[in-house]
């Protein structure tokens, strides 16, 4: 007979817990058997004591059993999807979902809110008007099956245990175990049914991971969960030391997606929209497709126009602006040493971009502009941050922020490879 | 601001606590603004990352002022108290109360009730026609003034912290760690207001802590809070691989407590109440005190009369008695090799002795007599244990708790001190 007490003190104990126990407690705990201060204390012991992979294999499967799988039968492609850490300017799930889509295979992009200071696809897309997140089963095989490629919240029955520890690891201050983390992200994914997902794994200051051996560790249990699930899985390691593109917020980000269609766009997002397109083309077996043509082409843009529409946007229609604008200047002339990722995320997240409690609602026009990058030549009085705000009371808690996250000096300074390192 | 994830992360990431940390969650949990999670995963960490002495005293400090203190002015003699860490068969509070009363010093002993294989001092004495537990402190008071020695149950405005954190550790596996079991014990003790303590810090099967590294860390942490907080305190180690006397129960008990007080009983049990309170006394002044000759004289047998008479009982009446009795004989001639504590006390819990949850009621009459000790020379068929219980389906479950529990050789055991150190 397993009781929680004796689970809690294995993992005190440092032992593996076995599968029997696993399946245990995350289904006594999902359905209230076990309390939640005593999953506290098991998942603190886990944060600190660990598990190896076949455990955190079968506390994945677990979470999976808690509730349902979404059944894609009939869409008629390959299914692949994207999954990113999270980072400062990440949009690059909003112009990949089509480009996969334009290049034949299926993208099931099932997502969540941004909380914190790095955003969430959802709050995005948002800013269109008339979009619409929450979509049903059945919708979204018509839509997949139709345009290839939708983006929409995730429906509640994925994994309820994963979304009842999620929230118990936030006020217990046991959210930083690579375990949990992996568990967490894969039990969703897989729950989804895809045949193949490639993850987005950041690194540096803007990233969830602020090392490379911390975003490494990572990678490989994340890796190491689909491999033992069947489903065919790259982590991407990628740069988060500066942000990615120029706009960092919810309707400039979106726009700058739009410009990317377009076949524009900061060429660091081309360039990561198109080499995690080419990996989750190979990966379901369409590795003859050019993303990068296809992106020129405006291919790409077609299905994002046809994949808003579906979900009630109009792809035609203007974005939402803020009514205040703040200019940042350069104070001298030189280059730009550093932006750093963390700072412009604080900052845009203080201007509205995003939300401190997962009740509150997002300024959808708020953010910031990163008008040059580490490396450029400015001179004085030139334009380096445009921030957007709806609540210009806002501006000074974001230029705190902003303050000592860029320099500018002379000589050209270090660059690091956008693209670190893939595991398969 | 202090925040309970800021402190949880800090004992996580192996920082001390701070005292301002320490103050504020201990007072916030104790008022419910720190949740139940919260603590148990704070809890956890600190059973993984320890606290050091410094924090351990703070950690004390913040339980007792979650609380009244008691207030014992008046008495008129020095004031001490003693407390045992748990052992099976371990009755040495009933003589050792009135035998330290006797020699002139007062003892406030505020108990709780048992739970689990060791038994509780106030389970042992309701045995006792007409004795009752719970007395207001002015009765305390008075009976310290008037008799010197008074056993009764906690007030709940002791320490009020420390029965919510017990109460949540008990079902989160986080009992065993030193500086919570430290604090736990210390911050009741410390608000009792007695100028001195003895500890009894028990070590071997029967015991909570198994091995002498063990007791002497914990021993080592109580000390060290009684010399943080001003109170003079000596821990003792002792032997507990083996039952204290030959009793194990609780009316049992009580029988042989009454024996030792009129000079007799087990040699073990005698030495024992002389060691600890020749340590009680001189803690408190009171150097020339001879309580092995009080005892022998009969005048702390009058105090026990006086203070069991003081709260209600009629230290005369006839103790309950069982109304079954089974007898383990010895199987061979030889010599007892070894009686394990551990296993004589689950048999005595299982008897009826004990309870498994706190709302149960114990069997005043059920438990064990030892029949021989280790060492002692025995023959075929001689009786080695008596068993005794009002519910005779418990037996068998009592024989299979004692099955490998003891065993008959040829050869003298090797034996250990009862008193093996004392810490100052």
């Amino acid at each position: 007979m397993i009781n929680a007490v004796d689970v809690i003190r294995a993992k005190r104990d440092r032992q593996r817990l076995s599968d029997e126990q696993i399946d245990w407690v995350v289904d006594a705990y999902t359905c209230g058997a076990v309390a939640d201060e005593q999953m506290a204390a098991l998942a603190m012991a886990i944060l600190l004591n660990g598990m190896d992979r076949a455990e955190t294999a079968r506390w994945t499967r677990a979470m999976i059993a808690s509730g349902e799988r979404l059944s894609l039968d009939g869409v008629g492609r390959p299914l692949v999807d994207k999954h990113s850490t999270g980072g400062v300017g990440d949009k690059i799930t909003l112009p990949l979902a089509p480009l996969v889509a334009a290049c034949g295979a299926a993208v099931p992009q099932l997502s969540g809110r941004g909380l914190g200071h790095t955003g969430g696809t959802l709050d995005k897309l948002e800013s269109i008007p008339g979009w619409r997140a929450q979509l049903s089963t059945s919708e979204i095989t018509a839509q997949l099956r139709d345009v290839g490629a939708v983006i929409c919240a995730t429906t509640s029955g994925l994994a309820p245990a994963d979304r009842k520890l999620y929230a118990l690891r936030d006020v217990t201050g046991t959210v930083e175990s690579v375990p949990l983390i992996a568990s967490s992200i894969m039990s969703k994914k897989i729950a989804e049914g895809a045949d193949a997902l490639v993850l987005d794994v950041k690194v540096g200051s803007g990233a969830f991971m602020k090392t490379l051996d911390a975003a490494r560790e990572l990678a490989s249990a994340l890796v190491g969960i689909g491999a033992e699930h069947g489903l065919r899985t790259t982590a991407v390691l990628t740069d988060m030391a500066v942000p990615l593109g120029r706009a960092v917020g919810n309707a400039v980000e979106v726009a700058e997606a739009v410009e990317v269609l377009q076949g524009g766009g900061p060429a660091d997002v081309v360039e990561l929209t198109v080499v995690l397109a080419r990996e989750m083309l190979h990966l379901v077996g369409l590795p003859d497709a050019d993303p990068a043509q296809v992106l020129a082409s405006g291919r790409a843009y077609e299905t994002w126009c046809r994949m808003i529409a579906a979900q009630g946007g109009d792809p035609e229609a203007e974005l939402p602006q803020a009514a205040h604008r703040h200019v940042v200047e350069a104070p001298d002339d030189g280059v730009l040493q550093s932006l750093d990722a963390y700072a412009v995320g604080i900052a845009a997240w203080r201007l509205g971009a995003g939300r401190s409690r997962k009740e509150d609602p997002v300024q959808h026009a708020a953010g910031i502009l990163c008008l040059a990058r580490p490396g450029d030549r400015v001179e004085r009085g030139q334009p380096l941050l445009e921030l957007r705000t709806d609540t210009p009371d806002a501006v000074p808690a974001a230029l705190a922020a902003l303050d000592g996250g860029w320099r500018i000096g002379d000589g050209v300074p270090p660059t690091q490879p956008l693209v670190i390192d893939f595991l398969r």
